[in-house]
């Protein structure tokens, strides 16, 4: 068991019709001037953003309004948002959407408050010494954005894709109504459903340092977003089963999930970042596509863990030898992708890259982590190499 | 399914150690005169509290010292600390000792900041506006006030127990070392698991509202309490189930284990509050010795809970009805006290109250409570009667 530090300040407001509490929250947390910053067309064809600003007017709260934040969020428009928050002299940024806006809403209001080029954090260049405060309306539950410290912007040269994370980007508040991701499309929702589960598995998958509570609170919400990714899957509409999951993925990445441990492995997100980056894929899809090979290239290197996952998540029975336990828990698991319409690999990413290309995944992804990474198995250039190829069938 | 706030911003500090981190945390939250309030001989005998004000003196913190919170802690000494605090011009807490330290410390910072008499927020006539930030240095895993916004204080007048909850009470920074807690007497390590688990089973036990995700949760935190209490019954220098049951003790009762509920049940608690009250016994104790009673005579009105308990943390097999199998894991729930030295009735808690006792603890819970309260089952004053005098045995 490791030392850890825990700190999730956010103010979670969950249930229905909560985002009418939107003004209030704002002025709780001292915002005059907002940004409100979404992503691309559905959060207006919904009404929401139109409920919202509603909202802001009656409460006499000024605005400037700045979308298109896309999946794999773009620096160009974080450095808009910097622009635009100083002109208008914002002090608090709003993020209507997932994960996307939130994120570049966090790199927004990183830039605002922090000297000099923003990406030079999430180039491990600098430290952050603050963040405008940001408050978030979940539409999409997946990044688990709306209660962590950590931002995901990708640099359009290049396309480099990199995380950043600091306490002072987490979110002041976070209204959560699982109805307003009732109407998500069932691809975006198991996507959601996969990056919430590996949120959680990149930190349960070390050979540093455990808790039995943190295990078995692990343990339980894998379960509990297996079970109810598949409802989803069938009934869309099941307010239960969207309301689980949502308040699963809080939880996955607030880093309640990791406490006592070494803080995980998380090669598969980075990985996932180079894929994103460069072919611009659902990042949930994407994880799916790579975890199968991963885990099979790592297990043996961390094996009372995938026994332990085999058993206890995915109810793999107790006969043959921690291998066989191990293999069939991972088996288990990309059955539980294939139910879910997530692909195993990545041609069913609809992706085909060419030898040279995984070369350049792995090698951006190598000198992403400063050489080599992971707790399950410790992974340089060529191991990433080797997923690559595992990963694509060659 | 429920609607529900969440909100946990204390600062978790946690690992050996890290008491030495309190001067730099103090700062951090903007302390300049802290008021340093203990209680009773152990954290001055074990060095902890010259290790702190020697950390304070270092970092020229200025502070003034309060000993003497108790176990039930008494309102004359928030009052002694009210005065004190305002005299001294004091602008943070630090709690160094266990839930009655911590909990007085509350109550003085309500005080401080709330005109007219502190009593009022807990005898229901008025709410807090603020209270003065708290920080913690924890050395008994118990009631989880280092994370909670409750506070619990007693009234030497007529003997009056009474709990009061806002957020503005939650500590802004827990410092938890197990080590800490190493040289814990055995009974108060088994009254702080017991309170520990109570915590999350009055949560559990509702006719309103679940969440799967918070079940898992739950279920878990139970069945490693359970376990860890076992371990250090017989182990007591065992860090890694020191550590497993101090966090388990915050996440117990900082709102996680009943989010999505109606708030859960809390009966077993406001009736051990007129026993703790009026005996002055350990709040552990008064509650395994209440609670067994108090499952009896509510399980019926609640049987899927109660059958889910059973199987799910109790490990009792599916046979037989659900009346058979709920009431086999209340059976198992007393047969752990009874292994960790906690008793299962009023007599073995050392008291022997009279009929006309038993009724003045009623009528004085039915008041405390407005009448009736419970979720599990609804109870009114002779209901309260009736399971004081199964838990006295007559």
């Amino acid at each position: 068991m490791f030392d850890f530090n825990y700190f999730t300040p956010t103010k979670v407001v969950f249930g229905k019709g909560t985002e009418k509490k939107v003004a209030e929250l704002i002025k709780e947390f001292g915002g005059t001037k907002v940004l409100v910053h979404y992503g691309q067309g559905s959060v207006i064809r919904s009404g929401l953003l139109g409920r919202v600003t509603a909202l802001l007017d009656e409460a006499g709260i000024s605005y400037v309004m700045l979308g298109g934040a896309v999946p794999n969020p773009r620096l160009s428009l974080v450095y808009e948002g910097i622009e635009l928050c100083k002109k208008e002299n914002v002090d608090f940024i709003l993020s209507v959407g997932g994960g996307s806006a939130a994120d570049s809403a966090k790199g927004i209001g990183y830039g605002v408050v922090n000297e000099g080029d923003v990406w030079d954090l999430y180039d491990y260049k600098k430290k952050a010494k603050g963040c405008l405060p940001v408050g978030v309306i979940l539409t999409i539950a997946a990044t688990g954005s709306e209660m962590s410290s950590s931002s995901v912007i990708t640099k359009e040269e290049g396309l480099v894709k990199r995380g950043y994370s600091s306490d002072y980007a987490r979110p002041k508040f976070a209204i959560m109504d699982p109805e307003l991701t009732m109407t998500l499309p069932d691809y975006q929702t198991a996507c959601g459903c996969t990056d919430i589960m590996m949120h959680t598995m990149e930190r349960y998958f070390t050979n540093g340092g455990n808790m039995e509570i943190t295990d078995s609170i692990a343990e339980g919400l894998l379960r509990t977003v297996k079970k109810n990714a598949l409802i989803l899957h069938n009934d869309p509409q099941n307010y239960d089963a969207r309301a689980e999951v949502m308040w699963a993925g809080s939880l996955s990445h607030n880093g309640l999930t990791g406490c006592g441990s070494d803080g995980g492995d998380w090669m598969t997100h980075k990985m996932e970042h180079e894929l994103g980056g460069l072919y611009d894929v659902a990042h949930g899809a994407g994880l799916a596509a790579l975890w199968g090979s991963w885990a099979r290239y790592v297990y043996r290197d961390c094996l009372p863990r995938f026994k332990k996952f085999a058993v206890n998540v995915m109810d793999i029975s107790g006969e043959g030898s921690d291998e066989e336990i191990a293999l069939k828990g991972i088996e288990a698991m990309e059955e539980f992708y294939r139910l879910i319409g997530m692909p195993t690999n990545i041609k069913e990413l609809g992706v085909d890259p060419s030898e040279e290309e995984l070369k350049i995944m792995a090698k951006k992804c190598a000198i992403g982590v400063g050489g080599e990474h992971g707790s399950a198995k410790r992974m340089n250039e060529q191991a990433m190499l080797d997923v690559y190829r595992m990963a694509a069938g060659r």
